[in-house]
């Protein structure tokens, strides 16, 4: 049996009751190299393999998986640019016949949002920028329709040290976005981590700066642009759900 | 202090050991009185309003909080179509000054993509279909942006008894995408919950038999509508990341 398990953000305290159980008690863990000290302390044997190396990983969790339990574990939840999708291809176009199942956790988005305040209040789209898998045009369309339909837009792997082109085109679409609107945009690394990191700006501070805010976003980061009616309330990101027009308290 | 506390599906499985461990140390609870059964077993005081008394909780809760700690309960997310972001601004206009801390929680989109298989492993959108607090023109313009931009999409709040316009024209606007993609569509009713039940489909039968689904769909039900590269294998509705495609595997 293979367990596709989402572990949030890493920290004992944001994964799951059930997470725990199913890590507590399968003959056999496989993981992204860097998440391996979020699981050592379940003492099972644990299987790791680097960054692009992760139709290795699923074909040897599936392989094990014929005569064990097993763990294939992903930071947040497994189904958000995570190897669930992958498990149960590799499963069908091998025949393997392995029973999957996935034990869903807190993606990056929402542990983002509540180190921000609450960015995501109302209608918002999650994007990845790798381009590895997805063109760049394809990203930019989608960003740019996003833009378009006043969402919030989480970015998931926003630019890494080789991989900056898609981040700063994407950016020269916002500029041509901003004319009333001066978007705010958080930033959060390691979101309920014990090294988190965030900032709150607005485009127009993060575009003069952009060679700092560069510096300091990397693949652990999220970045959370708001929609037009997201403020700053007490330092926090809100986006308003609407009560307060609505019932005419504004 | 305020805590607005995401507490995911309701069920034990589903809520991490963050918001357990507030839920056992605060003085009181505030939630939707639908939602009283989950946090009955911590067995604090607890007050709950009705559907659109959600401005008299989150007032309630912060007058309390001004002397005691309150957990302000919402299912899933506290930050995605939960009350956090009112939370912020009732405090800010009423200066009740009330330290507040949002605890994250997995979401309905989550729970349901771990039950349909893995639907949400590439670009989508959240878009609630309420109309009640968002014009019905923002909400199909979004539909709309979302569907040209090829993104998979999660519809919170569906359609009630009383509110089924939003939906119904979704659905013809949906229609005109359909030319040589027949959606994959997934629906999960009370997600992670013991009377949890799920369908998969695709556009073309779903239209068919319009009648009996709308009969299916409520307040607790999230659809999930596919991209253009979603499918099903083995039962599960699965939405590839591409690694398959990029390593010429398929
Ligand atoms: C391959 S994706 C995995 C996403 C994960 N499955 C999830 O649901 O959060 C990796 C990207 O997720 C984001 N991410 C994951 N965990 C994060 C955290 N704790 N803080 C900030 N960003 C995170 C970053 O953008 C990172 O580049
Ligand atoms: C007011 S919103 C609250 C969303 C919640 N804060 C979250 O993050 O999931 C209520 C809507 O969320 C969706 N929902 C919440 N919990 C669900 C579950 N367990 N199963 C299916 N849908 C759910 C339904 O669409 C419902 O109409």
């Amino acid at each position: 049996m293979l367990y596709v398990v989402g572990i949030g953000s890493g920290s004992k305290l944001h994964i799951t009751k059930e997470a725990e159980e199913v890590l507590k008690n399968v003959d056999l863990i496989v993981c992204y190299k860097n998440y391996k000290k979020y699981v050592e302390r379940f003492n099972k044997p644990i299987y790791t393999t680097g960054m692009t190396k992760e139709i290795d990983r699923v074909e040897y969790a599936l392989k094990e998986a014929k005569y064990k339990d097993v763990a294939l574990v992903s930071s947040g939840d497994p189904t958000i640019y995570g190897l669930a999708s992958l498990a149960y291809e590799i499963n069908s176009i091998k025949n393997y016949n392995v029973e999957i199942r996935v034990i869903p956790g807190i993606t990056a988005a929402s542990l983002a949002s509540s180190v921000l305040g609450s960015p995501l209040n109302h209608d918002f789209v999650v994007i990845s920028f790798s381009d590895l898998l997805t063109p760049l045009s394809t990203i930019l369309k989608r960003f740019e329709y996003a833009l378009k339909g006043d969402f919030v837009i989480c970015i998931y792997n926003p630019l890494s040290k080789k991989r900056k082109e898609p981040f700063l085109k994407a950016i020269d679409i916002l500029k041509d976005f901003v004319k009333d609107v001066n978007y705010i945009i958080g930033i959060v690394k390691n979101a309920g981590r014990d090294n988190e990191e965030y900032l709150i700006t607005n485009f127009e501070e993060f575009y003069k700066n952009l060679e700092k805010y560069l510096e300091f976003i990397d693949m652990n980061t999220i970045i959370i642009i708001g929609n037009s009616s997201t403020k700053i309330i007490n330092n926090k990101m809100v986006t308003p759900r609407g009560y307060l027009n609505k019932y005419k308290i504004l």
